[in-house]
């Protein structure tokens, strides 16, 4: 099997978020990619740091040049966040002739264009999918599914930190310095909040949004911001009032060959998709001229969803250098069983017309105990009439009891018909 | 400038917008690609049917032998359709080293592994975006973004006609047959409903998606199917008296190796991200083992956003032929202008809080008047105090317009605090 070597900048949350994602899944990569996919050298700042994760001392380093250096390490994955030094070590990994794959946004939003003008001249490949919004695909989205359209606009809650704050505000009805202090109890908010709550973050990410999504160049200082710290639980009730939900959205929108760009907390109708993105989770809508409408939701932080974006693109490397990358990939023929209905758990709601008799419930309930299926709520809805309906919700049970449970209640003669079964997923 | 030439097999509805996209998006598509795309020939059942496309007649064949033979087209893109002569149609092309796009959901599901096994064979490439859920890069989320995870479930709403329906029961209170006339008269439904309404074109969908998130190949025979000619208005009625909407779901989920496939209404917690795609829409929710929840949501179906997906798939073929593709796109130095935040249009929500006096909210109105800002709502919440909230919802308007006001209003002796100024967007 061949393997590939990739040296890692950095071991903070994503990056342990990497070293679990190619412990767990290595069998999936191995088939998917067609590589081994091995960690050569992680450079940490103190290798006698305590880490909660179990990484052999022996490829810590705390000196770049050790992976710069190692000519076996094919790619360098730059997850040190911040300015320098990471754009300076991933512009000398390119001289090197490795290729890059990084989550930082404040480097791409910034330094963007020269890193991708040194990837060219280098002949290297650059991603950074983790950039924006953790393991939603939107930069892919942008660069490749969605290439056949001209974007008209995009909009996004691209902050988990203030999307949680907000929406502590407003199911809770707290003010914005508990409900931080909440998202900082949770580690959803750091120490010193400000890049989140005044969106200097979504600022970042909307820059890279804006680039890819209109073929420019966008300067991050164009960009209009506005956090959430002056949001009161007041304009929340108004916001309610008037039928809004008040988000932390990037704003891009093109009209007349002229950019809109601005991060700022908006009142959003709250029957809207958006408005029932909540606690940290991410969105971004936008409208193509082609596609319509379309949303991706998930999770836009933490170590295993970013982690998924970042290998993701280690894997589109290894592909890319492969011509049997070109080749889809439809599923190999391995013999996965496919279960029997009969043995599929579900809850169940089913509604059976039953004669207005005294005992009926009685007969058809313990039909359902002898076949091991609980009932959590029974309606009946009694109109003086002879029939009336029973609807029964039951817990979690096989398929095959209620058939077999609808069986012997069909043979009952006070049951008159079984009028519908539908399965619920209590996602 | 390189042009390809691609050849299109059908020119239906998606066949239509494939050539509207290339048309309108032309200029963008060839930044992006680096091609001019032709279309060199098209399939027709019949050169001379009246279409209200405009379409130079000769192009147009019926014979597919003109397409096959003829050299200098590249790419076959198949959008006739299902099985035959469809699969022999792509089986030849591959074998003339021509590329293929499909958007054909029952070939790719029934004969997927034989066109993927020639694709490899004769090295050309296979792509099939189009044949789930329209424009949503679900095909791509799949084999490419999502790489790095172990898929636990993936859940969709995967049939825009039965959703539109669906959501017409729930809302208007009407029974199925009315709602499916409904759904015929606005072109959501074909005159025989049957593979909407008795979900075998679900059962299709499920199928490719299934056989690309579990790496197997899946036999369409082995997924449990149940349509939606039974859902009652009763039974959504006592959906939601329970906290559930209803849904056709596609649901497929692994445990201990075994994959649970089926298609069937299913009730829905209301809460849920999936209860709220409503109409015509698609959703696909999935877990991974890394990247968590996510969804994608968007147009399922429809001329432009199908289109929009073939396109993109025409794309990945002309980049992946090249090396250069491998450089992502980050955007040009074009000179596009940024909108000062002064001449953004928006509507408003103002918070004052003013002294309580006769004709302060006269003032105030009047301000706004000169400004050419028009008040859609006014709130005042008076309180016996000395101080009351003036709450002003506007018209859309220019930021410049609100600037001025505020900075009149604040001059004001009744205006004690301009409170908040929150920006709504009416998505």
């Amino acid at each position: 099997m061949k393997e590939v070597k990739i040296g890692l900048l950095g071991l903070g949350n994503v990056g342990k978020g990497v070293w679990k994602i190619l412990d767990m899944n290595r069998e999936e990569l191995i088939k998917r990619s067609g590589y081994d996919i091995k960690i050569g050298k992680i450079l940490v700042k103190d290798i006698n740091k305590k880490r909660d994760v179990d990484v052999p001392k022996e490829i810590l380093t705390e000196d770049f040049n050790e992976i710069l250096e190692d000519d076996s390490i094919e790619i360098i994955v730059e997850l040190m966040g911040g300015l320098e030094p990471a754009v300076d070590y991933m512009l000398k990994g390119m001289k090197r002739k490795k290729h890059i794959v990084t989550a930082n946004k404040m480097a791409v939003a910034t330094k963007g264009n020269i890193l991708l003008e040194t990837s060219k001249k280098e002949g290297v490949m650059l991603y950074y999918e983790g950039s924006v919004a953790g393991g939603i695909p939107i930069i892919h989205g942008l660069k490749d599914n969605l290439v056949a359209n001209k974007i008209e606009e995009v909009i996004g809650i691209i902050n988990g930190t203030t999307n949680y704050i907000l929406t502590k505000m407003t199911q809770d009805k707290i003010s914005f310095e508990e409900a931080l202090k909440e998202a900082q109890a949770k580690g959803y908010a750091e120490a010193d909040p400000t890049s989140d709550v005044e969106a200097f973050d979504a600022v970042y990410k909307l820059c890279i949004l804006s680039s890819l999504a209109f073929d420019t160049i966008v300067n991050v200082n164009s960009i209009y911001r506005e956090g959430i710290t002056n949001v009161k639980p007041i304009d929340i009730e108004y916001a309610k009032e008037f039928g809004y939900v008040i988000k932390l959205l990037g704003v891009i929108k093109e009209s007349n060959g002229e950019l809109e760009l601005r991060v700022h907390p908006t009142m959003v109708p709250s029957a809207h998709p958006l408005a029932n993105v909540n606690d940290s989770f991410n969105a971004i809508f936008l409208k193509g001229n082609a596609v319509g409408d379309l949303m991706l939701y998930g999770r836009g932080a933490g170590e295993l969803p970013t982690g998924s974006a970042v290998v993701g693109d280690i894997v589109s490397i290894l592909r890319n250098k492969e011509k049997s990358s070109y080749y889809p990939h439809l599923g190999n023929e391995e013999d996965k069983k496919i279960k029997d209905m009969q043995e599929v758990e579900c809850e169940y709601y089913i509604r059976i017309t039953v004669k207005d008799k005294p005992g009926v419930l009685g007969e058809i309930s313990s039909i359902f105990g002898k076949n091991n299926v609980s009932i959590l709520s029974v309606i009946q809805k009694g109109k003086r009439e002879e029939q009336v309906s029973l609807v029964f919700i039951t817990h979690n049970t096989l398929e095959g009891n209620i058939n077999k449970s609808i069986e012997m209640i069909k043979a009952l003669d006070d049951a008159e018909k079984i009028e519908n079964i539908i399965r619920i997923e209590n996602l």
